[in-house]
This record gives C-alpha cells, structure tokens and sequence, in this order.
C-alpha cells in the first residue's frame, strides 16, 4: 500500500446465515489471515437481522403483506406515495418502509433493522477480537434513499471502534484560518465505499476497509452521532 | 490487488490552483505514471472552481459579505436557520449557501459551484486522455450535509466516463426474485469513498479510485440521473 491510501476488498465465502449464528465466527472463518489491526469492517444490515433472528413471517402470496410490519416498526410516517412509506423508525432514522425488507430473504418472510444496530457493531467487533486477536471497528451498513437526490447508498446504521462522525471543526484550512462546519459522517462515507465492492445480488455482504486514519478509531455511535433528532431536523 | 478489490488513493504534489490553469495538466503532472485505464479519478469542487475562474470578490473584513452571492446563486431557499440557508441552486443541487464557500479560498474571495460539472469532469477526462493515453473516468465532488443525519459527506457534482446511478432493478437477488428498487447512486459512493484519503485541509484535492466494476465505466451525467426534479421529490 501506498502512503494514505485506502483499500476495500470484498469478503467472500460466507455461508448463508441463520437466526443465532454467530457472526464474528463466519466472518473470522471467511477472512481467514486476513484481517489485520487498524481495518474496519463493513456488514450489512441483512445479515445481522438474520443472525439476530430479526426476521417476521408474512403471507408470500399477498405483495402487501409486509404493510402491517411497515406501520409496527414505523413511529412516524413522513410520506406516503403509492406503496412507498418514508418514515422514521423507533431509533431515529428516516428511510423507506422503516427497513423492512424482503429482499434476499426466503419466501414468506420479511427481515426488520437490528434492534440497537451501535450494540450489534460491538458485538461483532468483540467477537472478532476474541477469535482473531485483532483490534478492528465494524460498521454496521444499509441501503438508504435520500431526499433531493435520486439512487441509493449504503450508510452506517451502527459502529464499534472508529467514530461516526469527525470533528474537524477548528482545524485550520489551507490558509491557516478556521473551517466553520466540516463535521465529516465518515461512517456513512465507510459504509459507501464499502457498497463499491458488494453488488446487490452476489452475496458480499462483508467488506473490509484498511487504511484508515488511525485518529477515526475511537469508539463511535451512529445513534449518538449521527442520528438527528426531530427537533433539529429542518426536514421533519 | 485481489480480486474484486478497490483502492483509493490520494494524489499529492498538485500545485494551487489558479484560474485559467488545465487541471488536466496539473493533475497528469501530479500523478506521473500512475494513472491507469479504467480509473476514477475524483476532483473536488474547489480547484475545479477555482482553474475555471468561479471566484467573486467580497469583503474580507465582513463575515456576511458572502450572503449577496449566496442570494444570487440560489434559485430557492428551502429553509433558514440563522446564517445557514438551505437552497437549491441552478443545477437543482440541494445544498447550504447555494455551494458558496470562502474556505480553502483567498481572503477577500469566494468560491461558487462550477456552472455545469458534468462538463467540466468531462474536459478534465478528455484533457488526461490526450495528455496520458489512458482513459480515465472523472467525478467532480463536493461535501454536502443531508436532511436526518448529522455530519457532512462527499457527493458526485459531475461526472465522465462513469455511471452516476446503475440500475440494478430487476437483477435477481440471491434467490432468483427481481429486486424492487435498487438503484446505487454510484457516482455519490465514489465521491464519498475518495474522501477517506483527502483530509479537509491536508491539500489533497484529488484521488484515485483503482478497481471499479467495469460495467459501470460508461457515459453518464450526475445532472441527468442523479438531481431530482423538484415534481418528483418529497421534501421540497
């Protein structure tokens, strides 16, 4: 590696994942070596609600039948346009159907949002730790729609072991003078670059990200961080 | 590299920019051999501004003296709080302050977005093509905040040679089912993953992404599948 530079690679070879698997044990497993101190690892959402037993059955033959879960994991509705509901879900975030998803899940099921995504981020990463012997941040990842701009990207829904979000407030710019606002969520930009190596449908659901500036690994929270609260939401 | 993995690399050395420069030349310079075919090359906005002369005098001894320009950059005043606006400006970009910015920037000036910045990531593409015979791809990016999340994060303004969203509807999941909706605003991924290795104020304007699916290395525009029609958001 090249000084400053930042690698993304893709972990392959995971097995399907179940209600109680143990997930720094598959990853570990597939890692092999590989995993090194300092690297930040990225899982997807759906496989933590899977290992989590996050998982709600739902008629398969009905398209609709996941609504009722939609409005139970919904403590608010934003919008409504056609089948699409963005909401807020009980940890604060805002995105379509509260996170419920059906997509690569079996038939007759639907997967919901880790419960505390922050604590499932811990999980792992400690159970990494113990397995490997490596000190490594885990990010938590989804797939979120945004407002004002069209297309999805992964964003952090929880974090162990690097920040959520980096202060650069006061750092002095080019010129020596203070920057006013540069608060960088460099978890969602970590979970973004992450996406780069997933594609939806060939079963990546880990990537790792080595490189990383050492400063960023301090213990985060998306919750704590990054979640903003309505009453601060010029959008709510 | 292995398989299916994705480096970002910072690109040092380049000189300040002044308007008028090629940023082309600068940054075939700064990079020496090092650019190959299939690379993402992503420049933030500001040098790009600033090469093309986007600069407006103000006064440099008032802190407000950028709030005319921030008027007349702006088509739309989404929201005010205190001396942040939220605006939507002439490219349909959502962002504060219309993209107006004095950091990074001389005393007594300021930055404005450039005016169309798929075309100037496509005049920085054909100027690294005719100066390095490769054939690169470009975003131009810039750091924007978003609705429901704290912290700011980089964005695709423009972009050659590249996909700005691909569309994976209709690709089968795992399980052989079409995926509903799933299109990655893929140019955003890369403006966000670039922006792991550029520190806000280390001079490090430009990097490299090496590694990106091939499939997405195609004529694409941030203006036209990436800005959301006013008709067809919900937030605005």
């Amino acid at each position: 590696m090249t000084a400053g530079e930042v690698r993304v690679v893709p972990v392959r070879g995971l097995p399907e994942v179940r209600p109680g698997d143990v997930l720094a044990d598959l990853i570990a497993g597939a890692c092999g070596d590989d995993l090194a101190d300092g690297d930040v690892v990225v899982v997807t959402q759906k496989v933590v609600s899977k290992a989590e037993g996050r998982l709600v059955a739902v008629d398969p033959d009905d398209p609709r039948s996941h609504k009722p879960v939609v409005e139970a994991e919904a403590v608010r509705v934003l919008r409504r346009r056609g089948e699409l509901l963005i909401t807020e879900t009980a940890h604060g975030f805002v995105c379509a159907n509260a996170g419920v998803d059906r997509s690569n899940v079996d038939d007759g099921w639907v997967a919901l949002l880790p419960r505390d995504p922050d604590r499932s981020a811990r999980r792992i990463r400690d159970g990494l730790r113990a397995r490997t012997g490596r000190q490594v941040a885990v990010v938590v990842s989804d797939t979120f729609g945004r407002a004002w701009r069209r297309g999805v990207t992964d964003v952090a829904l929880g974090v162990a072991g690097v920040a959520a979000v980096v202060d650069l407030r006061g750092t002095p710019d080019d010129r020596g003078r203070e920057l006013a606002v540069t608060e960088v969520a460099v978890a969602d930009e970590l979970a973004a670059a992450a996406d780069l190596v997933m594609g939806k449908a060939s079963r990546v659901p880990v990537a790792i990200v080595r490189g990383v500036d050492a400063a960023w690994l301090r213990e985060g929270s998306v919750q704590a961080e990054i979640v903003r609260p309505p009453a601060e939401d010029l959008f709510r």
